[in-house]
């Protein structure tokens, strides 16, 4: 079993495989309004029919919340799992799409060809690339050169509450020799990365609630209690002058970066300009001392991903609002724990509630940060295959962003993580018009190929 | 002409002045969104027709924005020009209302009968308290006893744009020897008052915007400017511990407190365990060193109206926001002036937007602080009519709002306002479930009544 006819029949079988794609785009999988359930139901059934069509057992397993999909396919060779998550992160602000966000088109850019709507790139596209690898392996091989177990989540963009249990429950079934995720990029959108570590996160929401109801600035201004100024000074003290974050203990566990480290991720040759530049930005903005690219991989972050209060609409009203709420997440590094952080930020502010103002705070999600071993030899194989598809060295990289799964599979299965994906830096993950690029779902479909054919030869 | 019959037909059609009054309330004049500019025009409409029935030469005045109501009721003696506004504040948040907003009931409580609805205390129950006392002298005595001008703005709850070249333009018809203003509340529920001293009010909002897009705040988290960060440290910097303002020369103009002033409030009785209590609050939150009272009637204050940036829905969203902006209000007193204020704000607003990051600025009004002239002998006569009618002897107090038409009658047509109302404290105005007592209402057209006579007995 050789990949090269594998590799034909994925680039002659492209356009069926970008329709096929589409289709379980069009599901609105917003997996953090529950307005969405019957949406996340509808793509896991998709997912099951579509790992049933090429022979896998598949099958669509409740949780208390949204559903898991698990399917097994035979083959030769080391058995791995693999994972991605078809639920997606919400659209709003819809105003600032320039197409439906579930109606994908492909799209010729001054880039090249893209397929533009919410999920492209975070994370059905990626997730279908390791389907079709599989698809035409077994269409031209009759089976694969390695066992493979699919594991798709539907809450990884809501903080998968029903993720631990599930692992625990299901350990056996799902612990392999190691686990592929197909949920990160390409290093400056070229170069072939393979994670070595990622960030953990802490999602926390406070909401500040203060008079019974919204209020007349005008007669109770200077006597009642503001919600969203005791929220900006909550918020304001978060950070020091130097962008520090000031909650105590907060930088416990955070490893010195090695000047060994820095010299070698400068050699990189990261783009700081492009980086920040693709986004309309010039100035790194994080903890002073720091490059853009050792604040993103290498040190923990406090962010506030949503603010509301009052009256924010067009116009004006002199209201003096009766709630306030924002919704905060740290990024994690290390041995930072998150639940000794969590009680930190909840100490420090309950101490700046004042009087006549009570404060909830909602969970969303806490994990550590995850370090790959990859002294495991499949990390050199999937490495290898790597650069052999993209005609570039294949790098092992950190990430700034957190995938929580991958430390669940350590802590739980034992089991390391290969995490290796094919988005672009522009892919604008989270955001309006996501899209992802053609070339990243052919190649990457084609790199899942080569991944299998050397793994398997042992 | 003796105003006791008068009042005995105020009585007797107390249920079909409610009717009308309730036709007026069940169009939705929302005067800061254009989706309502209809029906803007729709309430000018309706209170054209409604002066018509009483004999009065009205109509609807165009102007840039939402049309004025200007009509002539002709009568014996002097001649006063009776203010109010037909438009409403918005409705949101809609979840809060117990009954639709526009549809005005008549309920039960256990303080009395009340009319629920948008508007119904602000301002056009008040405003109709004028015309039902009007329609009620006339329809006894075929005429009133004085000559009476009638001028409804519809842009009070949107900053009043239009309101300085109309009064501008139209002075010499609308100049009368003293305007009646009905905008305002009792004092304590129950001690009629008549507002001799107004706060002015600056309306600012501030819009940042920093990357081109939203960000994944795992990908960009340390490395791109967070705007909710930055209008956080901004909205933080606008007060320091005390409470007191800091843009620099904000407290100019402001007149000291004086002992005898503070002793005569003091005097007063009001009660601030109510006044907080009545919204769930219980610590005067604003400046050190100042009653509730104190705060509200002689202090100027920042206060933040509303507050939006980011992903603020249901769930977590992890992303790094292009976008912020908050909507804050300034209440002015004494001899403070709005645009040295703003131009100050504006410019320690600028000072802490760092690079990479733009502000604008929307302007939603500036008004002085007005202080009414009471040696006019119609405040006195006021204050008896009100006195006769509420039993309790009526009182010259201040009020915390801002009503900018009080001032711009002062500098534009030379005309001081006596500014008297029947709202009480807990009418949640500019808020969720606002309410009008029947009792404000009945009693308030019978003081209207009782003024017109009053003043005609020269």
């Amino acid at each position: 079993m050789t990949v090269t006819p594998v590799l034909a029949r994925i680039d002659q079988d492209l356009p069926q495989a970008i329709q096929r794609l589409q289709a379980l785009l069009r599901i609105p999988s917003i997996s953090t309004d529950p307005a969405y359930n019957d949406a996340c139901d509808d793509a896991a059934d998709w997912l099951v029919e579509e790992l049933q069509s090429i022979g896998a057992d598949a099958s669509k397993r409740p949780t208390p919340g949204r559903p898991m999909v698990v399917g097994h396919l035979d083959g030769d060779g080391p058995e791995v799992l693999f994972y991605g998550h078809y639920d997606v992160q919400p659209v709003d602000p819809l105003d600032l799409w320039d197409t439906p966000p579930f109606e994908p088109e492909l799209q010729d850019t001054p880039k090249g060809k893209v397929i533009r709507g919410r999920g492209t790139a975070d994370d059905k596209g990626q997730l279908m690339t390791f389907v079709e690898a599989c698809r035409n392996w077994i269409a031209e091989h009759g089976r694969l050169p390695v066992k493979v177990t699919f594991f798709f989540e539907g809450e990884e963009e809501s903080g998968s509450p029903s993720l631990i249990p599930f692992l625990e429950e299901n350990a056996d079934e799902l612990r392999k020799e190691v686990a592929l995720i197909c949920d990160t990029g390409l290093f400056n959108d070229k170069v072939p990365a393979i994670i070595a570590s990622l960030r953990g996160m802490l999602g926390q929401e406070i909401i500040l609630r203060g008079a019974s109801r919204d209020l007349h600035s005008g007669h109770y201004g200077g006597a009642a209690a503001n919600p969203i100024k005791v929220l900006s000074h909550i918020l304001a003290s978060l950070h020091d002058e130097s962008g520090r974050v000031t909650i105590p203990g907060f930088y416990d566990g955070v490893p010195e970066l090695s000047p060994e480290r820095r010299a070698e991720w400068g050699s990189l040759g990261f783009d700081t300009a492009t980086f920040l530049g693709d986004v309309g930005l010039s100035h790194p903005a994080g903890e002073d001392g720091f490059s853009a690219l050792e604040a993103t991989w290498a040190r923990p972050t406090c962010e506030f991903n949503g603010i509301r209060g009052g009256y924010a609409g067009d116009g004006f009203k002199t209201v003096l609002p009766a709630e306030a709420a924002a919704k905060i997440s740290f990024r994690l590094v290390g041995d930072q724990d998150p639940y000794k952080i969590c009680a930190a930020f909840q100490a420090q502010v309950r101490r700046l509630v004042p009087p006549d103002m009570e404060v909830e705070f909602v969970d969303h999600g806490a994990s550590k940060a995850s370090m790959m071993q990859m002294e495991h030899p499949l990390f050199d194989k999937t490495k290898a295959a790597l650069t052999e598809e993209w005609g570039l060295p294949a790098t092992f990289t950190a990430a700034g962003g957190s995938i929580p799964v991958a430390g669940y599979f350590q802590s739980i299965l034992g089991m390391d993580s290969i995490l290796a994906g094919w988005g672009k830096d522009d892919d604008g993950l989270h955001s309006p018009n996501e899209k992802y690029d053609v070339e990243s779902f052919h190649k990457g479909t084609r790199s899942w190929a080569r991944v299998l054919g050397k793994i398997a030869e042992g």
